[in-house]
């Protein structure tokens, strides 16, 4: 019984893994992708950082534009700063979230800033991966023009370099532009139960 | 013209940081949660590492064990063992994708071996972040027995510890008692245009 019942999960095994090594020998291109992490649940930019880090790991170098938690003192941001600085650029352009400032001329000012930092650092033909950590958000309030960052991605854009579009609210349009686009969607969140966030879950 | 419409801003932003600031000071509860990342999408493992990069800029003890990719050379692994090997543990128990290995004694063996590695880091109260990366897939398979695993989280997890379980097809009893749920959804993918996994973005 036990041998059959190996035998046959071997069997299945043996079909699937024929079937992926199939499939993956297809897949031999190589491209810089525009990848985008979407949706109201959590995962969008620790994520990002992930890819980052993996970069990190692989000796790419890399970089990061946040456009939006710039005024926090993020975990992320501590750890690349301390550790990393000479494999990943790290620029913090946000003023903080929008409700904190109440500003919009300085929001704009700041999106903008952000916007510039990241085509320097998308051109530089080094850098293997550029991370626009809530960039998203920046577009919905229409502080950066859409056209222009589509048109860049476009144009610009080094074929072999990655860039990571983070934030909740994807304009559709680059949702068609992108590679990769992950939707993360909330199934259930402590903050309901009155659960505050909490050092290495949220920040 | 434009004052009016700066006022209008400030007093919309405002408006939204009053309510926030309301929500956020009913949420004082502070507790270990219990974290799951499934979907089909990107980003469930590279989001928990997000995680554990996280509590190690804090300072915070924390440990991995990867129930399924143990056979690859990952990014993160390379990171973690190099740098963090303090703060973090890393144990790869797994023995690769099921479908390489073919033999479901082995698997089950590999499966069995984390799950009693992950109880050993989950008890220990100095550890304040425990990922179990991929265990849904050997939770999926009936590698683990399902049961014990929600009896040990609900039982023996220290009220103040994290643990974080990951991998797609996250079974609905898990689902139902964790704190914090995202489905990663795939939206678009580039493997269906022949492009292939790469570095920094998939491992």
């Amino acid at each position: 019984m036990q041998t059959d019942d190996n035998a046959r999960h071997a069997e299945k095994m043996a079909k699937i893994k024929a079937a992926r090594d199939r499939m993956m020998a297809e897949k031999q291109g190589e491209k810089g992708l525009v990848i985008v992490h979407t949706g109201k649940g959590k995962g969008k930019s620790s994520s990002g950082f992930g890819m980052i880090l993996r970069c990190i790991a692989h000796g790419m170098p890399c970089a990061v534009v946040q456009f939006i938690k710039g005024a926090w003192d993020t975990g992320e941001r501590r750890l690349l700063t301390a550790h990393f600085a000479g494999l990943c650029q790290f620029h913090a352009m946000g003023e903080g979230f929008t409700w904190e400032t109440q500003d919009k001329a300085r929001d704009i000012a700041a999106a903008r800033a952000g916007w510039e930092k990241a085509k320097e650092l998308i051109r530089d033909p080094q850098i293997r991966m550029v991370l626009l950590d809530e960039i998203n958000i920046a577009l919905r309030y229409d502080y950066l023009d859409l056209d222009e960052v589509l048109d860049f991605l476009r144009s610009e854009k080094p074929p072999m370099t990655h860039v990571v579009l983070t934030g909740r609210n994807a304009k559709p349009e680059l949702v068609a532009l992108a590679d990769l686009v992950t939707e993360m969607e909330q199934v259930k969140h402590p903050f309901r139960d009155g659960i505050k966030a909490q050092p290495g879950v949220e920040f």
